[in-house]
């Protein structure tokens, strides 16, 4: 099957006090060496070339309006559709007053990926405690995107769901930042329902899976050994997946998850659905500290994202990895490329 | 230094329908090539014998009465301290009349370590259910080991802890098998200041670290981010670090679980305290599914077990992997060694 050309991807600044900036630059000089796929450049073009210029890189970029532009770009310069901040950014130093412009790289990427200018969505990390300030209504990045694609696609919900994947594993946690003591209460059928179908989706259009295989892991200690260690896995993780399984989903569980990740048991499954977040996070991060990639299921577009925050602490440098990044493109990539081959 | 020669190692039978039988004839007959320390049998030499007919392994057992007799066993012979049992024993077929020679093998073996006719204790996996039938009164293996020792040691009380050990990993859960509900409810900083102790005494003693360095890990994602995600981080944690700072101990954290098991962060530490078994387990199982070693530590003598249960579906099917009992049976010879040098 010949492969569709696809437009370039829309990276979005993120805060640019943060190792956004940093990122996208170290990508974007690499670009040959590791052969990313064609991406433009979402936020102010000064602070860009700012950053570009305190890290002593010498980076080109073409400045343009939309991304139909891009074609008029000369190669060796890095499209930017610049959206100016009111104030100079001073790297590690977050500045709320620039706040409505990282939401507004956000919104014109997003506008550009659901008009098909743009292939995917691949976001730098932002700070909610700064975006908060300047105005910023939303639970997180996530919610934001959720709510974007709803205002281009009105009368249409998303339930938007976090995949963390590498080479090695993809893992979905079905809870994420709430204390340990709320888990147990906050599972429910209805969640491991909405979200197993969301992922299987996902896995057979954005992974190119045609039979995804699911493994559900246990909530408690082994699983809960038939209800003996908490009743949870037996009336609400086991129920669900006998319901996934009647529908016909190769879903499997709920697994005792300490045995769960090894490589032979990842040879077992394409996904895991997991109860929260250390029991998600701590394989994937043990496996592939640098290498892995947040990846929202659910929504009418690809987005991907580099699996850490904003790093002001080293932002500016020198001393930023970005290898989380860069699987950051090549993973939005090729989901798009695959959503593109099928829907041709 | 010129190493001690030490007496055996005293393994135990375990349940002789699980697969400790076959660990113990498969480590045996390999020990050769694998350079393993000499170790006894404590249990039925009868079933021993039986087991490797039924493997076809040709085995040479020789019986002694205690470990003293050793010294006139012939070398190609497999020491077996004989504990008779009742009935005869079908493989994967457990029989609650014989749980009380499994008892008293443990019995035996802890009485000849105390005597320090053996150099340490390697136990094999028993079943829990099997011994309770059999009049067993104690909660596990562990427990038991604790009170055979005070038994020894009469006016003594010993506060077991286990410890997952293997060459990338040392971790130790400060909670086990309870729900994931019941975590937050108990640890405590009592729990937390008396597991950090003796973990620290036994990375001195059984592990040759002269200057411990222990990182105990978050109970909540991002380990609370100081008390925004639940507050038992704060409250708790972090107050029983402190206190052990002030004694001069080195202990770091809390620490973001998620972030705290890839190879770079492993250098930073000798041993990572979780808070439950997931948190423990998910990364040591993960980096070292099959060559886990669980060791008890706070005891008056070095225990080590394969981190395996009895497998009663594979036993004697040929099909059951020794490393981890291979590693029992090493880690428990390295930790005696340290303890014979520093007493001499």
């Amino acid at each position: 099957m010949q492969k569709i050309a696809l437009p370039p991807l829309a990276v979005t600044c993120g805060d640019p006090a943060g190792i956004g900036l940093d990122i996208t630059i170290q990508a974007w000089l690499n670009r040959a060496a590791l052969a990313l796929p064609p991406f433009a450049f979402f936020g102010d073009a000064n602070a860009l070339a700012a950053r570009a210029d305190h890290l002593g890189c010498k980076l080109t970029i073409a400045r343009i309006d939309q991304l139909s532009g891009v074609t008029t770009c000369p190669p060796d310069a890095l499209p930017a559709v610049h959206i100016p901040q009111p104030n100079t950014t001073r790297a590690g130093k977050p500045d709320t007053a620039n706040g409505a412009t990282v939401i507004e790289a956000i919104e014109a990427a997003v506008a550009q990926v659901m008009s098909g200018a743009a292939s995917a969505l691949v976001t730098n990390p932002i700070a909610k405690n700064v975006l908060y300030a300047a105005g910023f209504k939303h639970p997180g990045h996530t919610e934001f995107l959720a709510e974007l694609a709803t205002r281009h696609m009105p009368g249409k919900k998303f339930t938007p769901v976090m995949m963390l994947a590498c080479d090695e594993l993809r893992v979905v946690p079905l809870t994420v930042h709430i204390p340990l003591a709320s888990v147990a209460g906050l599972i429910t059928r209805q969640s491991i329902l909405d979200t197993t179908r969301i992922v299987h989706a996902g896995l057979i259009r954005d992974f190119g899976i045609a039979h995804p295989r699911i493994a559900v892991a246990g909530l408690n200690p082994h699983a809960g050994e038939f209800g003996k260690i908490g009743r949870e896995d037996e009336e609400i993780v086991r129920p669900a997946i006998e319901l996934l399984q009647q529908e016909g989903l190769i879903v499997t569980g709920p697994h005792s998850a300490d045995t769960l990740f090894h490589a032979a048991a990842r040879e077992t499954y394409d996904a895991v659905i997991a109860m929260y977040h250390d029991q998600a996070l701590i394989p994937i991060k043990t496996l592939a500290f640098d290498r892995g990639v947040n990846m929202t299921l659910g929504l009418p577009f690809v987005r991907t994202s580099p699996d850490h925050g904003t790093a002001f602490d080293i932002a500016g440098t020198g001393r930023v990895r970005p290898e989380s990044f860069i699987e950051a493109l090549r993973l939005a990539h090729r989901a798009a490329q695959r959503r593109a081959d099928h829907t041709s």
